[in-house]
């Protein structure tokens, strides 16, 4: 079987590797849209067409199951990807909201994430649905701390501290709604004491199981639209090993 | 005349504003490639492609002139679009040098910018033919700091503190080679102490007023190729007003 993933950068490949643990026999596409990263802070247009584009890209290859890695994308453009789509399209909001209501007790919930996650609030009305209490905020920083490395120290402490300050002692659980945010677990974990963190990548890996085979011959091939300077190591420090990977140019007129 | 000016967001409004302030009665065109900054972290032949993309789109004005506001993009792609292009092209880099040259005392000059930026050693290079010894340090923080509007207090100098400490007491003279960090001009006067701090955006002004006649009817179009959800209130902290633009969006290919 034949999977497509795609992310605005890097950090999907949080997603990736959780994805591969549990179907090992999977081929996997990867794209990360390096050329454009982030797309935390960009529209709600620019964002659907983006992914759209990314989607297409992949579909290319004959891909049967598209998993949206990046959090934004699947705020703004998961439904305009299902009703543009023949194949099945999973996102990263539906699976990390199930599992917060799962470990939460109290129903309040905690969700951070980008700007564009935020704004969309795609993942409060999702928990209000449920009748869970959601309180939700912006954490633009964290993604350029993850990218710089700084994912613990006094500089990790104090942005944390900024963002978190008004959700500590109120939610129970905490939902990462960014694939960046894992890198700064502990950091998040030491601050925000006894909360269950809710890491959307394990979430996500157990709901792809449920509609794929685990079948094929176990291959990975990753895709960048940029050679960024830091690539190599970033793709180093999430899937833990080397990798090789092709770069795809956006072409663009304005 | 007609004079156009592009940075890779809206931190080249900082130019923009000197360049106004300079040459009242010129028409100005500005494009901020907001759909795909930022440029800081991206490879040199993106940044080269992005570059002729935004002049292409700002000589179908019939600008006779064209200031490159982005560091990064000076760095990697000035030489590109001098020859490219047959109007006179305008960088931040060169009037920046010159500045900073003028005013040091010690021949010490400390650059800081984008990791691109610092990495092109473009800055290095001109220093070090004329005399100078730069230090160079990359601070990819700051450029996100300033677009959170984090500008003071205790963020805003550990991250200063974390980058410029090994600058410390070793330069009397400090380039902000990048367009947003004039934001942050107070902040890291106080962590720096005695030096004198040279922001590129006067140096350009300066440069271009040498070349350009203000002639005109000092009209101002800005475009951007995304409409991020705080673009307008960037443009008033730049500006000072409030200031009407239109969205140019760019059509991809992957």
């Amino acid at each position: 079987m034949k999977i497509g993933v795609f992310d605005s950068g890097v950090g999907g490949l949080t997603v990736l590797k959780a994805l591969r643990e549990e179907l090992p026999s999977v081929d996997f596409f990867y794209l990360g849209d390096t050329a454009r990263v982030p797309y935390g802070g960009k529209s709600k247009e620019t964002i659907q067409r983006y992914s759209l584009e990314c989607a297409e890209f992949l579909l290319s290859f004959g891909i049967e199951l598209l998993v949206v890695a990046c959090n934004t994308a699947s705020a703004y453009a998961l439904e305009l990807l299902r009703e543009s789509l023949t194949i099945p399209v999973i996102g990263v909001v539906q699976p990390g909201v199930e599992q917060a209501l799962k470990v939460s007790k109290t129903k309040r919930i905690g969700v951070i994430g980008t700007r564009g996650t935020v704004q969309s609030a795609v993942y409060q009305n999702l928990l209000k649905e449920q009748g869970a209490q959601p309180v939700a905020k912006a954490c633009p920083l964290f993604v350029p701390l993850v990218e710089e490395g700084i994912i613990n120290g006094k500089i990790a402490q104090s942005v944390v501290e900024y963002y978190l300050e008004e959700l500590k002692g109120k939610v129970d659980t905490l939902i990462l709604a960014c694939t960046h945010y894992p890198l700064l677990k502990e950091t998040i974990r030491e601050y925000m004491g006894d909360v269950e963190i809710v890491d959307s990548a394990q979430a996500v890996a157990q709901e792809v199981k449920k509609l794929a085979k685990n079948e094929g011959n176990g291959t990975l091939r990753l895709f960048f639209t940029d050679n960024s300077p830091n690539l190599s190591h970033l793709i180093k420090l999430i899937l833990g090993e080397e990798q090789s990977y092709e770069i795809i140019p956006v072409l663009c007129k304005l």
